[in-house]
């Protein structure tokens, strides 16, 4: 049984931006990809030509450890970024995959333990359903993941091809800065 | 649909206990039944002859509220009680029902920002099968709730009748006290 969830269920239909979001775009922006074993991260700052990644990576947890030591390893590390970086927004995956009722819950856990963690500084936080995350970045919905991964390495100018973790964060920090311009205001909605 | 679900798969068929945590019973234990809107919480001390609730309740989070804002408060309300309280265990439910996998994901959600709070104070967090629950405060594993709730409020010789919640969370906490005597170590295992 494969199933896409609406993490949100029918809050995702809602019009994109609050009007009382539509302020100054943020300069600094995390996107993360939450998953138990390898969370994805990239921050990005947002220039006044091209953006720039400032970091990426992925929180790895080995196989080895116990749930609870991967969910306090995935907070402890977000909020270390956090105070290193200062990001003004976080984007997160609004739509996504689980294969079954399982694999929901533990997606849910890293996500539910990334997300506190990051709410708890105060910092908003944006979901964006994958299919605007590959519009925004390739420019249609049902672009494969590694030419989605290749226009990131492009639009921020990285010499080294991107583990396919960080390419998902940075893509989702990517297209949150495009929603988040006056002209195009489709796609994010803070949760 | 419908479906149990077990949160750490197939690892719930492992033996109860560890060997190496066969060691001096904690004294204060929390039990926890995370959910988005309301989680129920217990804090039970255990004496020589009976144990005593020292706390419980339930974290709520108003409908209006969004989702990341709720796991920012379970994770520091909880924070805030392990403060105050210093349990040396914490019992969660092992075995969940979801009917969906949007359920899954939000009940996944509130878990792991539970989960990871608790986890980063450093505190050993034991999982029990709700079967194994009721066993261990009914004497039969499909005991019904208010049953469980009533024999919960008896044990801890409590004049008021507890919220559905609140009794979860002290039931969670009194199967994993009785799990860790010598003499009946099946149900609760680390995760």
């Amino acid at each position: 049984m494969s199933e896409r969830v609406n993490g949100r269920g029918k809050r995702a239909a809602a019009p994109a931006i609050e009007p009382t979001r539509l302020r100054a775009a943020a300069e600094i922006i995390l996107g993360i990809d939450p998953s138990l074993r390898g969370t994805g991260y990239g921050v990005i700052r947002i220039g006044k030509s091209t953006p720039t990644a400032l970091a990426h990576g992925t929180i790895g947890c080995p196989a080895a450890w116990p749930t609870t030591r991967c969910l306090a390893h995935i907070a402890r590390s977000l909020r270390d970024l956090l105070k290193q970086y200062h990001p003004q927004a976080c984007a997160v995956e609004g739509l996504f995959f689980a294969q079954n009722l399982r694999t929901a819950i533990v997606m849910g856990e890293a996500r539910g333990a990334a997300l506190a963690a990051i709410a708890e500084t105060g910092i908003e936080i944006f979901e964006i359903a994958p299919r605007k995350v590959k519009q925004a970045i390739v420019g249609y919905g049902a672009a494969q993941k590694l030419a989605v991964a290749k226009m990131v390495q492009r639009m921020l100018q990285l010499s080294e091809p991107l583990p396919p973790d960080a390419a998902d964060a940075l893509a989702l920090a990517l297209a949150h800065a495009q929603s988040q311009s006056r002209y195009r205001l489709t796609g994010t909605k803070p949760i």
